[in-house]
């Protein structure tokens, strides 16, 4: 006899285990499942809630939809850190955009511009200035603006937390594979497992078999899920792996913290970031990188990371290279995530996040969750449903595996 | 009743464990104390066996022993591999030393007729002889000398063989930690352990008292050697740690071995070296640090290496940076290792080998054994006694502990 649930959820990071949590407190009874391979983009992440300075011109939509994640960040994360007694280490002492030569400056301040034209708050600073705020920079620093609504999560923290409350919510995880979604005359009915998980991480009482049904699948499998059969062609065709390669730093023993701001600099043309965390990590990121699936560590990468951070904060050479981290982010045709239906009846689909899953996972989860229980999610996310990639409104029939 | 031995060695790092093999293969009863933490110099180094490119003006008695060791290294290596059936890695196609701009010519020019006045082979290269020999090599090379007599090892598997040699011999391991050498009547009659080692790793049949008894104890613990009570005070004051971080590369799968030869270069004064290894690893070191036990990777240490690395060989970029390594290498006031008799019958020194260790522990190994077989070690080894670091030859009574 087959495992069942009113939701499986495909994908164990941030953004799937949201949806568990958030679906199991709606009421519904979910299962969710993950390799737990420890690779996902969730724990490589440096965790900035940036819409400000990630903010593009020409993706307002996308500005839009950051806008309300960032809203709704705090009052998720109080939540969270309610219900499990965790700290997530929101940090909020705000982003200093820090420009190394006057050309690194001028484009600054164009985007500024930009960002306070969509109501965000931005305070330019000159040298000095910036070196009141951050007394390690280089004197060599042209200037900077001061983001005082970005904050940043402690991803690994966060993500644990939401695990925590999820299972306390009543999700039961399953450590396996999902090789396929199932469906049936145009309508999703469960997910094949690849049965790879270790004996014992079933969930109790579940059947032998390597199917679980569900009355809706949500596939959350960053940017694995491309590779996921049952997915319609061009929705698997829309995700793609992309390469970030990022370091953590910590402090020697005795030394004070050598930053308090999220630092986001533009050396000659070159971006780089220092995250610092309560813990005293400091974060350093991170290459966007078209290589596929590869997950190695170059010299290159880590190279350039160092040369740019200590460019900007030379203190950095006295810090601990802690730990080396590749992650693949979930990158998409137009750099949007996408959430919501896919076509078939039952099967949605929350992935495409690409830089931005920390920060989205909090209305991610509430947008899937007003679509299991037959709400309407926010007006913000129109512009981001799977239907965009799909050639026209498909019959079920055409698109599913499973009709016959 | 307590363990005994005719001879106990204090140290399983390369020179320890060639002692230890060396010892029992000339018939002596042999117990190697070792507590096995894995942070040994030993498996840290490059493996270059390079006395050529590392001879220094003035430390003439230093390049005469180091020539003793070179010309042992070839017999020994191939006795190991004979008797374990495994191969550590000799590689002869000699080291390149690169000078990036005329300066560091200059410079590399006077070593080099110095190193011919030893009776060592050089042959200068400019900068398009350097590009044949190495394709990788960057245009800026402004020259460089091939020495053609040095080559390399891989330190980890000929640490690994060494230490299957030794259990071959006859040598019995014991994985703990000596806290004190044991001192009787101005003779040594053994040591005493911390007792930290897990259950199991005694010998068999051994006792269960924390004491070895053994008619001769060695002395081989790299730069903790200063740390054990019982050895002469100003003894364990010429031992110090000397911080290296290096850095270990592979290639991507499909890329070709990017260099063939070892690369010493000097890239406007600082000095890099890149050291190929038969499987495809490329090591980059290294730092020399005045920082006593400090064992932490460092952001600007990576850096450095990294950046003088590409410098000289641009490609290094593309290679996937593997592991971080630090290791604390014995270091000695005149930077010569200290090998023989402590003033203390029965009790020998075998340490300060510095940069030199892999190198080295062949000719320690023949020295020491020499020692304990009533043998004249070669004269090469005159003047590295550790009684050159002794003020005066001491009555046992004053420097021993155990006397009373």
């Amino acid at each position: 006899m087959a495992e069942t649930a009113d939701v499986v959820v495909v994908g164990g990071g941030v953004i799937g285990t949201a949806i568990g949590w958030r679906a199991a407190t709606a009421g519904l009874d979910v299962v969710l499942v993950d390799p737990a391979r420890g690779d996902g983009a969730s724990l490589v992440a440096a965790g900035m809630l940036a819409p400000v300075s990630e903010a593009l011109f020409g993706e307002g939509a996308l500005l839009r939809v950051n806008l309300l994640a960032v809203g709704r960040f705090g009052s998720f994360a109080a939540e969270l850190e309610g219900v499990t007694g965790q700290q997530v280490g929101v940090r909020r002492e705000g982003t200093m955009a820090i420009a190394y030569d006057p050309g690194d400056y001028a484009a600054l301040i164009r985007l500024t511009a930009f960002r306070r034209a969509a109501g965000l708050d931005a305070q330019e600073l000159d040298s000095r200035a910036c070196r009141q705020l951050e007394g390690f920079l280089t004197p060599d620093v042209h200037g900077g603006v001061l983001f005082a609504g970005d904050w940043s999560v402690d991803n690994r923290r966060y993500a644990a937390a939401l695990r925590e409350a999820a299972a306390a919510a009543g999700v039961r995880f399953v450590r396996d594979q999902v090789s396929q979604v199932l469906v049936h005359h145009g309508r999703a009915t469960g997910v094949r497992l690849a049965d790879s998980g270790e004996a014992g991480t079933r969930p109790a009482g579940g059947g032998a078999g390597p199917d679980i049904s569900a009355g809706a699948v949500v596939v959350a499998a960053g940017c694995w899920s491309g590779a996921l059969a049952g997915l319609p062609d061009p929705l698997r065709a829309a995700v793609r792996p992309v390469k970030g390669q990022l370091l953590r730093l910590r402090h020697p023993a005795g030394m004070a913290p050598v930053i308090s701001h999220t630092i986001r600099a533009t050396v000659r043309g070159a971006d780089v970031y220092l995250v610092p965390r309560a813990d005293g990590e400091v974060i350093v990121g991170a290459t966007q990188e078209e290589r596929g699936p590869d997950r190695t560590v170059t010299a290159g990468a880590v190279h350039d990371l160092l040369h740019d951070a200590m460019s900007v904060l030379p203190v950095t050479s006295e810090l601990i290279l802690a730990e080396t981290c590749v992650g693949l982010r979930p990158g998409t045709p137009d750099n949007g995530p996408i959430v919501g239906g896919t076509g078939i009846d039952g099967l949605l689909l929350a992935t495409g996040h690409y830089r931005n899953g920390i920060l989205m996972s909090p209305v991610t989860a509430d947008a899937i969750v007003a679509y299991l229980t037959g709400q309407p999610p926010a007006a913000e996310w129109e512009p981001f449903t799977p239907g965009r990639f799909l050639p026209a409104p498909a019959p079920a029939e055409s698109t599913s595996e499973g009709a016959r």
